[in-house]
């Protein structure tokens, strides 16, 4: 059973999942086990013919075969150690002044990216790319239906240093009860711009990388991927669609294609120039009720984890970046691939 | 050279300190060193007797020997690969509305601990932390004396987990020439709860804290020591004085002691009750300006780096935590130190 609790210091809220404590990677050194499960392909949930493992089924991209057996290329399952539940009561629980706390309603689901234990994101065909993200769409789609849900964030974990706990390619969504306020912030910040300007943040920031495109990696027709003005992390890239829309939810299936084509090139680049790195990958998506908005524009964010956030991070929230993203871009542009 | 860009996206300043690429864990994982430099006591710049390899001495707890020389208990150098240097401009060197950026003015010194190579904080005797305490509040006010210093931020990092690259214990400080947002959010956050309250929030959580003790670790006549009713981290540790007061810089020198004291203990149960974890460990204190205010209460944050942040943190800034606070300071409570 999990909850949330509110830090009164900052207004952001906390999740609370003990049961996950069972997990790899938890906080006792000497429960650490030695290899991840699902190292191998043999003790793998996520391989074809391990089905039974996972939690149940909640769709999956197949030509006919049964639900929960082989002959899927995409599956989606409920995590097996979730952060949040549907079954849980989104009522706040306790209305103190001091200590807020709720229960921790929402969804934690698993997308499997492919039957393939080995092959990563960045070595899909363009077409398994393009389903899965089908699949991130439709779920987030679904999953909207629930009126309790606020935001829904979804996710990639490459790699151990960016916390990966299986080493099946992977996606997962999280569903909360409540806006992230790092949401919140960016949403008031496009705000303030848009009631300035008129103009949508994200879009016009993209016109100004596109004009000189020092920044700019790679462009199709439907997005650019950039390295930002002040990136956090060394090699870090956006991926901006060039229409305006503020949510994932509100994407032109179309354009999942060229999504796909711009998204796999990114990934390569990194896993080519820069020797495989973990990296985190994340959407940024309007919260309900903001699904129509001017000023704000879903995007995709890749973060690799190159270097380890320090006490001055942690402290300020500041980041130190040693690589300049003129210089990040311009690395990643002349990547072969 | 460094230089801070604005995010536009957020307002949150990024440094850009390329120098620093020449440090280990930087981001090339071919470049990687197989051990960090200073592992081994005798090539440690840290060390008594190595005084030359480090930058120039800015100050010490010295018997009365000649500056960079052995003999010292305490010594504050310039950090080799600085993040901010007071020689940097501190004008906006670019005002285009989505491209702020201005020159790498501040300070990054490294306050060296004491002459072991070996003893943590942890273990060191209570008066050797006081004398560092001591240390830190003298620069913090030194520096204050520079009106383009915006914010002072004191922290540590122990063990590689937590972004250390040099074994020998050291505190390491950073002046920055803007207001960090997290530290803005925060005081806007305490600044509406006086407003509505008449009360410093910090106060008045260390009060109910207090007297509902579940997650109180550990008190003395000036401090306590508290698991946060909503920690973002396990273990997560802040250490509170009884007495308010907003920034360091105002502390009484004499609850210096009772702060080493309980700081001692905190971190001696952290290292002996859960096997030495990596933490970074951070002054909370008002930015410039904001010393009298009666709505901050400065603080210590202890952050044990028992857990990896994934993508879900990242992409939403909210946190997944596997321990309850409540389970947490019993845990600390009862280790045997």
């Amino acid at each position: 059973m999990s909850l949330l609790r509110q830090d009164v210091t900052t207004h952001d809220w906390v999740i609370f999942a003990p049961e996950r404590v069972r997990r790899p990677h938890d906080w006792k050194k000497s429960e650490h086990d030695s290899e991840a499960p699902g190292a191998s392909q043999e003790g793998c949930p996520f391989c074809p013919g391990n089905e039974s493992r996972t939690g149940p089924e909640i769709y999956a991209v197949r030509g006919g075969s049964a639900r929960d057996t082989p002959g899927w290329s995409v599956r989606v399952v409920a995590n097996n150690f979730p952060a949040l539940r549907i079954e849980e009561d989104h009522r706040r629980s306790e209305q103190r002044l001091l200590f807020r706390a709720m229960g921790g309603c929402g969804a934690h689901e698993v997308i499997i990216e492919s039957p393939d234990h080995e092959r990563s994101l960045a070595d899909q065909p363009v077409d398994q790319v393009e389903r899965l993200l089908q699949t991130l769409r439709f779920r987030y789609i679904d999953l909207l239906e629930d009126h309790r849900f606020q935001a829904i964030v979804i996710f990639r974990n490459h790699g151990e240093l960016a916390g990966t706990s299986l080493r099946h390619p992977h996606c997962q969504l999280i569903a909360t009860p409540v806006v992230p306020q790092l949401l919140r912030i960016k949403h008031q910040v496009a705000t303030e711009f848009f009631d300035q300007t008129g103009d949508c943040l994200y879009c016009r920031l993209l016109l100004e990388e596109l004009r000189e495109p020092d920044r700019v990696v790679v462009e199709n027709a439907e997005f650019a991927a950039i390295v930002p003005f002040a990136s956090r992390l060394p090699f870090e890239v956006w991926i901006l669609p060039k229409h305006h829309q503020a949510s994932f939810a509100g994407v032109d299936p179309q354009h999942l294609g060229p999504l796909a084509e711009i998204l796999q090139s990114v990934l390569l680049r990194l896993h080519r120039g820069l020797d495989n790195p973990a990296y985190n990958l994340t959407f940024n998506t309007a919260p309900r009720g903001d699904e129509n908005k001017a000023y704000f524009l879903w995007h995709v964010q890749i973060l690799p984890r190159l270097t380890t956030s320090a006490g001055f991070e942690l402290g300020s929230g500041m980041s130190i970046n040693t690589v300049l993203p003129e210089v990040a871009a311009k690395f990643l542009r002349n990547v072969a691939i």
